[in-house]
């Protein structure tokens, strides 16, 4: 890092995500993310958390620890930020007791980031959050594949809570509205316990993957990575990432944590392994500040951004 | 303590308010609350919090501390459950995302307590769970005196937020639907920033009375506790204890703290000076667990909840 | 989980092991376990701790966040509480100060279990209840083989501390009263430091076997696994299970923590590694609620015994 | 608040202090600061403590709770911000090893607010920001009367570190290079031990006074703060506002806590105090947000700044 | 502080009390604490605690942030160390599950303080280690009056938990047992629930005083410290200072937090009000470090025991 | 251990590093450490942090835990205590504002050490303290191999923070001073973003070797330890460990952590691959006790120092 940039960051008292230029969030929508690549885009919602809430805070704790990161990736050997135009997009700005106003901001506000020919990167609130990214995506790219790190399927109806929108339900919508490809949906890091087999039906009729954590880690996340750009290849790709995948040993700041997950090694590795693919955004959900230790899993959290972000930018150069 | 009644709560494994009998929740309405003259009943909610919610698994923490609580009020010389048939009623039971629902829930649910000539006493869950109370309350026993212990008025409407049920809403629903007697509101220990000074008009154009903690201090919890007891007399009064009029020290547990509050000794004092009152009900609400430090928020809550039956038993024995 | 079975937990705002029926803790001993096939038994105690208290509080935390655990174990295929009538036993109550008192009453209780035909899983309290539970079952299955996964190997004697039953002496009085079949006790992710080679002797001696955190891993836990079904083969199983086995970052309360132990994954392989054994029962000890970390440690723990609940009914269906 | 200022604030995913308009740090200086009237000046060092440090992040964590502040001040009857025209005028950067590169850093900010005719509202940081602070008050206004609230006199020289510009020295230098005017350096909240009665014979030669905590109790604030206004009557003044003036309890956050100091009310009270008086400038230092508890230092201390800028506006509204 | 003072501490890299020297823990007893005016001695353990233990670990945390405290106490004008002999007397060893052996290891010891003309100040460890002391003053002084500092009355017997011995029981002993002098035991910030009247009859037929916690308040700590100084006069006098006393929002670590207690300067004033009697010996118990949050109840804890050696040195100046 | 070396360590209530003896700190340099052949020294400093400070306490918090460590290290077989002389030779003593003197007091202090022909392990602090007991060592052993075990590479100028000597730049210094022998430095565990890749052109133009995290994990620890090995064979040989080398989630009280670090059981493991080299000395750094839960870095900082040793007995024993 020179001084200057460091007494930039230490000057404006700020916060932006990677200490990067905010975009100006008063400028119309067509003129609003021009120019850049990609986009970083909080959400602040939990309000589609079924256990432990928190993840609101997210973007704010998230932009702050971010700024220990620097641009260049040492073992991809790219340089993030010279390679990706990247903006901090600032966060979506809802009525915070209305998720369908939520799930309607959202689309529209990444339908302008793709409008600009940007990627996003959503940085969650909860899981919620994925349907509408999903949903602005598949409007521009069509059928998506998405690489789904999550400890659960979150392939949820309105069986138990009488609600088809929370946090548990994103790859329901995403499966039954036709955003993912025919097959293309897989689920990685599974664990825990389930109600019955039938919760991975729905899924599993559709033709899609389930890596339990086991086999993640029996086959080592390199293999499984390269297995998972053979079946994607060329396909727009997005990755969901649940910080819950984590173990929360790695990840303890989460809502809903699940014992035996993945390192953060694992959990960053994974994100590397789909460098070769085309990533046309992702999101990072469920980091819960409250219940983190001394920004643990904050820290993480930027890591697996700035993994994202480096995965783009070798999709970027390989292109 | 009896020892047999210290092994028989460490045998059970489980945890009521008190260690008092659970209510069989699968009775009848009509027979489930028959016998009792207080039911203390959980409500699982942080739906309607504006800033850290957690609140949802405050009923689980404060039943789990309140086992170190021993029925006799040594400064009150009153022997609490000897005196008023205590009993857990469980929590209300709803779907989490349906705020709407929520409220008939618990309307329903301290119906049912009413219609067995019993007292509610409500453990939240966020203050947006007053709201159902009060209207309950309010079909039994006309409108009531409320006693409004909070750092915030509660009277706001959906101008900032775009909703009009959040926490930050019940007094103003229990001013504009005539649930509260005319000027029988009596908000305490206010303080913090406002939009305006036009946040104070729709409860002071009702003619109650707003005991900024300043006033509250200056004068002393005796005095105000007198002034109280002199201007509601024997009307049926409602108490409800938002845990952030509690000086964040005492009270760390909670969602949106304010500097400057009451100490734990003038939170307890300040209730039992109601003792003279007709409480007809009562509720504690906003203690968010993840927050707490140590537990002290949650002793502190079962202590209030302690002296708010400790005030219900003198109103029975002197009434 | 269905909304009839959720709303049903949450109506009645207690917290048993997964939301298990709680036996009736009154009825006679030959009445209170009928028709069980497990049964969960908290043991409130640590008064047998060498460094930090406070597993005492353990049975609470662990009945509160099993309420997370459904039914269906995904990898193994097996529905538990579908295959096993598991109920919550409550505690065993004795006189905290008599650790006698407790090895009695918990031996009592467990022996009722027994004699219903159930199978006991103890919660702990720290490691001295072991003791009491291998005697019980001693006398009804004969000498047992016992997995023992510990860092420490809880064989030591008087000496340093002028007692012979704390937490840190149950393995060997399990030696020294014939609890365990000759050559039949295996300690499973022993590390740190100790005062001597000594400290092996009267376990070794017995014909026991050691296996270092370092060999555990080295193997990898499915070898391992298949290499002690093969040792113990039909014998009736006692697990053992010490939360300090595991790795301070994956369960840091506990009160004797040794830095590089086993992850939540290694930690939940290994107990279902025995899955073809016959286990006859099995505790786990040791978890200290105040110091643990956004309930990381007790999740685990409700997962060990879930993987644990998943064994033995793998075992009654195998059988 | 109206929602259009709520959504402004939450789309920005940013945190200036009190949702305030940042300054165009790349102005020059005689351009930065025009127009404004008090301007938020973080100073991110903590390179003078003694115990824990910690303080160089406040400046983050103080906006980042800030926003939770609104305008109106109900007690006092002012609209701060729209009294006031208030700035977030960044943080001083400097290279942070180089104390002397912070004095003269701070100092050069400092005079360029002053130039612009705006008072300054220093955040730490450290108390060593308070020294240089002071020397450019100095240059404009002449010898400052100076509030001093504290737990500790802040007067050592470098008998015991062998240097003279820590944390404890500010108040030592500001009396021997005349920052301050004869006798009005008043300290208040002393308290704690010392190495000998010689410990204050500096400040008290010159005339000095100091409030032990058991006079500012004994007396009450309203008091003390009225015999403050008139002793300094329409002197230029300066607060300097050291958290640990606060009780640990209500002030956790900060390295080096002394028992038995103000409450939280007690110091909101003392700021509100000196609303009478002509404030040209003020600090609030020392607190160390990695030693906080679910932020209630940091939410006190943004508390203590809306206080500081409130008695500010009343100073104008009153001039 | 001295560079050279400090220089030593720091270059030694231990904790004794207040940097004081520590005794030949090897010399015979008759040697060991001759010359020493006060000798501080640890007793750690907390094998008598009801509910959350660890009280044992208290000794080495006081010790450690004791290092912060230094000789000259301001307000009273009194240079402790200077004006007694302080000593660090180590901490008294003993078999940790025998508490028949703790009660008489810990006689001796202070027995041995006593021989060599010293007052003991012992740093529990829970209540349970104030009786030994007791009986050795007693042994020495004859009965003693009790300035009994805590939340509860401390007289329990076996009834509830089948045990005379632990630390709700001293208080009872010392009155059966003749140790205080009649009518000359109070207790000094009783509070909470108690079973019954009964619980306090022991005591009051004794002819003793209970100073609720409201009486201590309503009346004020000076008040209540003449009172107390009229009514001992010249009689040996022991401080028996439980941290519970205080409010858990100042002094969290503890293991049986009662809301609504004494605030910090409240404590240490209560302290300071005893500077005019004989103080023989005191005792600082039940703080648990594992339950504090950033040292606070240490920090405090230190700064009773400072006041305790000042108000003993109040006496040796007077004498 | 025995009753005795237990009763001893707790009499005293001290807590030197390992229950060792304390040096005679007093004595004549010449004479302060004869006859040790290991000391363990602590360097109470942070003023190099650039993050997050608070490594200036760990010598304590090191000291505490480390009582709990015995003297036979199991799996390699030693005695750790018996085989070496070991010595807690307390902390070096500095003005702590003046960074030069620190660099003065402990290549002087390390100087003594090696003047008695004893090794040091230095326990920081934070990594600045690494360069002045490599100029202690290089000026008696000649240039050294060095295993830097780090998640940085610590070859920072002065280009960032206009600063040459804080704790991202000892190696820079090692490197250019020529205290290391040519090519003979190895930084281990290496990761986390860069500025560029000339962050890496100082150390890999002077022949070093740089071992990635994911190069470490994917070899192995045993094959890499016998690289090293073999790689620098007889040579003297320093290790300077850097706790942040290790993952946030084993080690998360550190100033700049990184996520995706070694596991505990491979930071063990690396020390103990390190057994056949010939250590003349090594440091433990950055262990910031503030930011630790339960004290599980401080645990696991007193393994890697205990491994340290126990690799310079092998070192001993096979000589």
């Amino acid at each position: 890092m020179t001084q200057q940039a460091a007494f930039e960051y230490l000057r404006h008292g700020q916060a932006p995500f990677f200490r990067l230029p905010l975009v100006d969030v008063a400028a119309p929508a067509a003129a609003r993310y021009r120019g850049a690549d990609v986009v970083l885009l909080g959400v602040p919602t939990d309000a589609g958390t079924t256990y432990q809430p928190g993840a609101r805070l997210a973007p704010w704790a998230l932009r702050r620890v971010s700024a220990l990161v620097q641009s260049y990736h040492a073992t991809s050997g790219v340089d993030v930020f010279a390679t990706l135009t990247c903006r901090d997009g600032g966060n979506v700005a809802f009525p915070p007791f209305d998720r369908a106003a939520m799930r309607e901001a959202v689309a529209g506000e990444v339908g302008a980031i793709l409008g600009a020919g940007a990627a996003p990167l959503v940085v969650g609130g909860d899981h919620a959050v994925a349907l509408p990214v999903l949903r602005a995506l598949r409007a521009v790219h069509g059928p998506l594949a998405v690489v789904h790190v999550d400890a659960h399927l979150d392939t949820s109806g309105p069986d138990t809570w009488g609600d088809a929108w929370h946090h548990g339900t994103p790859m329901r919508h995403a499966i039954t509205e036709g955003l993912v490809a025919p097959g293309q949906l897989y689920h990685v890091g599974i664990r825990g316990s389930w109600a019955s087999p039938d919760d991975a039906t729905l899924t599993l009729d559709a033709g899609n993957h389930i890596y339990f954590i086991d086999e993640v880690v029996g086959r080592g996340v390199p293999r499984l990575g390269a297995e998972l750009r053979e079946r994607i290849a060329g396909r727009p790709t997005y990755l969901s990432f649940d910080v819950d995948a984590i173990d929360p040993a790695h990840a303890p700041g989460t809502g809903t944590p699940v014992a035996g997950g993945l390192s953060a090694r694992e959990a960053l590795a994974l994100v590397r392994a789909l460098g070769g693919l085309r990533l046309v955004g992702a999101d990072l959900c469920e980091v819960a500040p409250a219940l983190d230790h001394a920004d643990i899993t904050a820290h993480l959290g930027a890591a697996i951004l700035f993994e994202t972000l480096a995965a783009m930018a070798l999709g970027r150069i390989h292109a």
